[in-house]
């Protein structure tokens, strides 16, 4: 058996060692979910960006650009973060540069690790089975909101670890704690995430099927994987 | 209704703000549930302490010295860090002071707080009924074990806020997440908890009766309060 742990939010991955371990990197709502279902539909390569100006620099570069700040598209931006945008292929082929804050800031803390996944409900088996493939301890890095817990990204990180259990023991308390509360919550994620805070914030902006979309599991059979500052369909 | 909170971790305090607040510090294996030992024996007032130099220092001052470190009591010292040593009064009328990493961390990051309580499972009713009493928004902050979350006191931290859901309500996810895992394990506390690595370390060190001290309800009918850098007994 090899060894799962989950970390809980990025003001945190410092007490964890990442070396020759996969970091699978959460970000539900929506980064990662939208990552995926971007490359589900064809997008080539991902590139990630803690600014608005790096990523709109990308522009020239033959990038799509995709970014929301307050919930809104920005300004002369080609997308928001909208999981759904990407459906149908519409942007199949092409290369995108995303601005997201708690993603790109989890990415950016996960470069120690063997390996970099990242990790969402749409492509939860297609990962499971990936990382059941390989003979090494996981990561669980949960990118959380400003800093802090938050619910949906350890939810999916209990749902994985419940996921690999055949190949992964947890012995971390987060890992026990998110895979006790996953087996309590994860037949109605939807009615127990519509008590939580960034859950409440998204409804606010009415993106009712965008929640749907990331809570939804396996529209994609596909991995996403960082190679050389890339995020790419693996497999 | 009043708001509550829970920061699941020393290394997420900066992220809450304390002011105005009660703040409940909680260190369940063993610092607060040993504080509520002593000030139930009639020790009549405790100080903590970081470092074991400076808790060493208080002997001259007519304190009781306690300290671990690494499960076993510190040379020189009178006590180690078992709550069952405080039992039959043996210390009542004597002042002590600690030495504890987790606990006195978590307290030294209270200070910007309106209150500061200790919470452990040995007076959890007393505490329940003392912060209903208070029109004041709360903030449990689990010492957790070097910076990491853990069970045992984020349990704590579910288990006050369910006896607290009269009267204060919770939007933030930790608080979703602890109270809905602490519905579903606080049956068989023990029994959870034995998977965890901090209970896993305690049971190496044959302190089973600490274990089940430290996880009985009510013990105690008494609040921990901290007033002018000394824990005492409240009401």
């Amino acid at each position: 058996m090899k060894n799962l742990e989950i970390c809980l939010s990025p003001e945190l991955i410092h007490l964890h060692n990442l070396e020759g371990k996969i970091v699978v990197v959460v970000d539900i709502f929506r980064a990662t979910s939208t990552m995926v279902a971007a490359l589900g539909n064809g997008v080539s390569e991902i590139k990630t960006f803690a600014s608005l100006d790096e990523c709109r620099a990308m522009k020239s570069k033959g990038y799509l650009i995709a970014g929301e700040r307050n919930g809104q598209k920005v300004e002369g931006f080609d997308l928001g973060n909208s999981p759904i945008a990407y459906l149908d292929g519409k942007y199949s082929g092409q290369k995108l540069a995303m601005t997201t804050t708690n993603g790109t800031l989890a990415l950016s803390k996960s470069k120690d690790a063997e390996e970099i996944l990242i990790g969402a409900f749409p492509n939860i088996s297609a990962t499971v089975k990936y990382l059941q493939s390989k003979d090494r301890d996981i990561l669980i890095f949960c990118a959380g909101w400003k800093g802090k817990f938050n619910l949906e990204d350890s939810l999916y990180g209990g749902a994985l670890a419940k996921g690999l259990e055949e190949t992964h023991s947890s012995e971390d308390d987060a890992s026990l704690a998110m895979t006790s509360l996953f087996e309590k919550e994860g037949n109605d994620l939807k009615g127990f995430l519509s008590q939580a805070s960034h859950a409440k914030r998204l409804q606010n902006h009415n993106i009712e099927a965008d929640i749907d979309f990331c809570l939804t599991n396996d529209s994609f059979d596909l991995v996403g994987k960082v190679v050389e500052s890339k995020l790419i369909r693996w497999a």
